[in-house]
């Protein structure tokens, strides 16, 4: 089978970090790479990790012959973008923006499109069947596959959750603190308990244990590294330890990008993969749950892909066998 | 007036800043820097920062007329360092290990001295009257920064706290997560829920809010810089960002190294200074509290020499307006 | 085809990247992985990125029935290796130290092996109808890449050349400069004028340039990162830069990886991939020469792989598309 | 005594460093820090690492009443300043930009003012009666510290050196270089042969060694830190690597920031310091030349105060000793 798949806003990160994998991916075809800002260039004028592996330009143009369409557009221009294009209803769709994860955002009857929020681990059947996909945010991913076995169980209640972001998951854009003087060697927090990713977090802890009223309490933190999320949640059980790694031993074992560790976990295990690992540790009533991905692509576009897959009933680790970076 | 100061350890890194500071204290004379693996070398050989600086060598002497002996070892070491060797009863002694911290330990009849916690934050006065100085922990100096206020006012009952600190925190002992291609751009938690430094933050918080059983939940987290530590604390609370901003302020206004921020602060305001930062956070009843200090300054030998100021009626910043490092 | 492939030395960084590569290799079946010290134990235990993706363990045992085996072992440590070791004739070895690099010893009568310096760009037919690779350094690969087209010209003389290289270039053994502590943030010259690589980097120069003496001076860096090879040499000639860039594009043509930039290049542009990148700068008479390449990749395991795709007749890209890191 | 300054610029990292110094000299009163853009506001709202330290406010006059005035512009900007703004005659000037650093630039007769070139290692009598200092840049500080001796034996004529800065040497305009996300792990080449401090240091050997025409090939480095330059510099040379270092420890020992090491040195041994390394290592005849500065500080606005210090007959090290950041 050969995909015909045309990216939109493909001069972003998470764009480029698509491109990286279509392009070795062995069941798709790339129709064209659409950048308004950058029509006509080389992809490897903006993306230049690439030269030397493509030819491809980017086009101003949007082909209708082509079977999916992946927006890699800031938030909120994704609606913006699918008002103001007509895109032949037969294409299916994945937003990697959030305009379509919250439920109230799933059907959108101007477009005459239903979104499935895309989260293997929590919707593979529905995404099997899907038409379009809203692909989770990159905290979002890694903060739930740290709770929903929890979840699954029925035990979640208060929850307190740090985790820690390299740069790339600000985008592109330059500020001050992206800027590299200030960003190395630094720590701060930011969106200290109204991250927007709270909203697509809740819903799905809700959707695997409706009528609790679950309290997130989430420190997100700025890394001095480019790449990945790590997070710690604490919560409070009585189920012991190995109870605990049962559960999510059985939650995640036909999963294969989600790992649990019994062994310490950390960044780097993750690094440039579509994996995603989990460690848990217990002391008295207090379970600390730690998880791992890569915000550009277990987190983004390594996720599309694999909703990709799956919406065209492909393996789902097709075209994601990544080499680590490991160091 | 000139204090003659000694200094065991003089080899590992809060020897060496301990260094650092008192060569260009005004008021303090080293008399020696004992290490016995180096006994004979110039300090340059170890500090090669310093060269240029000093000509001072490591001895393996332990000169008895001096006024004060900084004891730099392993945690451990301290006690047994003191019971193999005979100090002049009227030196004082400022330990940088764990030795001495905890109430159970602070008494030391075999040695006949008794230890003062060294946090002139929370003990100045007693510390201005002292003998001896058990110097608090880098995460302990750090977290407690946060969260003396609110003991202070009585409002602790369950805190969850992440913390993240450099390499320098540590030591310089060879290990396989302080090779540098594993700890680049690499996170990892260690010591979930039992870093050794608990017991002396729990001390302290009962010293001010005595009778409540405060449950401290903390997850330290190994980041991928050299200095620094960098703390967010959850607690829940029914005071305002206002009343609690207040009473921050009230309690630290006298302290001329810590500062209580109300914009936002980060890791790097307060490295190679012997300063500590705090933001509070607000949404619901939920409060955090970030705090920052440079592990190996206000953390350890910086703090050491704040005590020594106070031990010897000096104005507590002598020695200490360290320029920033900034970047 | 399914080559059988044994790797010796499988727990190092080199034997780490290997297996990284090959278990996505779509021609390649792992028959074992060698390690003394880790015999028994999952691959995953010490290569822990992998988790998820093998359930190899390292073993004892050298099984014959293999058709090439890779020698992952420390400088000097493959001869010994292959005389204490019964190695079928027929198996095909690639060497990845620096044992058979040199002229004197690609020829070992006592083993029965003659081998083959494996750089693709210089002796790819060689190595095509080549039994045994002796695979280049990682400094020698990056610093050849970026003159040969001139040795090709006839036109060296006198090579000032400045490289760094990260911390992987050294391996994993903990060491006073490998500490995080100290490498963070640092740079140091090593090993000035004198490093190993200059006779297997003067011997491919005279191959193409013979009868000149060349002086090669070469001073490497240790930078603060972890991965990849940036490389500026600086030569005197006459030939304009559009004459240069003609000769070195013409040079490289038919080689996948390695591509000639007209744009700046840097070094994250090759970081995780098998590529190099060179870009020529010209100022009067004086050529800079900037080329990129990832030390454990083009410079060691993912070279390797190049080459034993060449050995067996497979296109040399086969399982090196790799998705560059990129940030 | 008590010398009144005032700052122009004081918003950028120049101006930062600067403050940060001089806000511990003992012999300096800050009469005001200027800045256009952020009149009014706390410096601390811009330099939030002095919390703490300072209630300065930024201001849109200038006082006259004052003994020197720092200038902290971009280059080119001072001129500008001085044609467009009354500065008191009596009021001594030192210029941080390139403005007046060169031969014809030194005298300005339309401001009424000539211009000392401070390198203290060069022209340290000079400076001390002089009353306005053009500031070297910090490349042209390195480099030129690590080859003056030479040309003061007049031994120079070819000269190869590769030098890397820090992301402060760019100052704080975001651009696509200073992005961390870009500049995290990376390393490339800018300016090559061309770099604007080429002209500084050519007159500086001149000065040394009149009447030779020296060629000095000079490939710049950005490198993934924020702080610090270190420099490799290859020359030929008969001399012994015994009478090199003689002539190098004649030629700077009255000079306290500037030492010759016979040990390794490396970028940290300085950085948050006003001190130069210099190192030499010797193959046949190639000598290299290794130097390290602090980009910031020796490279700049430490440099700035050392120069004040000696306009104003100050010990040249007068609030310059300041703690090495070491890690």
């Amino acid at each position: 089978m050969s995909i015909k798949a045309g990216i939109i806003g493909g001069a972003g990160y998470t764009g480029g970090e698509l491109i990286r994998i279509l392009i070795n991916h062995p069941s798709v075809h790339i129709s064209f790479i659409h950048s308004r800002s950058n029509a006509g260039k080389p992809v490897t004028d903006v993306h230049s990790d690439l030269i030397g592996d493509t030819s491809l330009e980017f086009t101003s143009e949007i082909a209708q012959d082509i079977d999916v369409l992946f927006l890699c557009l800031g938030h909120g221009e994704s609606t913006k973008f699918l008002r103001e294009t007509s895109i032949n209803p037969s294409i299916k769709i994945i937003d990697l923006a959030n305009d379509f994860r919250l439920r109230k955002d799933r059907k959108q009857p101007e477009l005459n499109r239903e979104f499935v929020y895309g989260l293997p681990e929590l919707n593979r059947e529905a995404i099997k069947t899907a038409s379009n996909i809203a692909n989770p945010g990159c905290f979002a991913t890694t903060i739930q596959l740290g709770l929903l076995p929890l979840a699954n169980t029925g035990v979640l209640k208060e929850i307190y959750t740090t985790g820690i972001t390299g740069s790339t998951g600000a985008g592109q854009k330059l500020a001050a603190t992206s800027h590299f003087s200030w960003r190395a060697n630094n720590i701060q927090a930011y969106k200290t308990l109204t991250h927007q990713h709270l909203g697509e977090i809740g819903e799905s802890l809700d959707q695997l244990q409706p009528g609790t009223e679950i309290e997130l309490s989430f420190v997100p933190w700025r890394g001095d590294f480019t790449r990945g999320i790590f997070i710690s949640s604490t919560v409070t059980t009585d189920l012991s330890l190995d109870e605990l790694y049962v559960i999510f031993e059985d939650f995640y074992k036909e999963h294969p990008f989600t790992t649990v560790s019994r062994a310490p976990i950390f960044l780097k295990q993750v690094v440039n993969t579509n994996k995603a690992v989990i460690q848990l540790e217990k002391v008295g009533t207090k379970l600390v749950i730690h998880s791992a991905a890569d915000n550009l692509l277990k987190g983004a576009s390594g996720q599309a892909v694999q909703n990709m897959n799956l919406l065209f009933g492909l393996d789902e680790r097709t075209g994601l066998n990544l080499k680590p970076a490991a160091f």
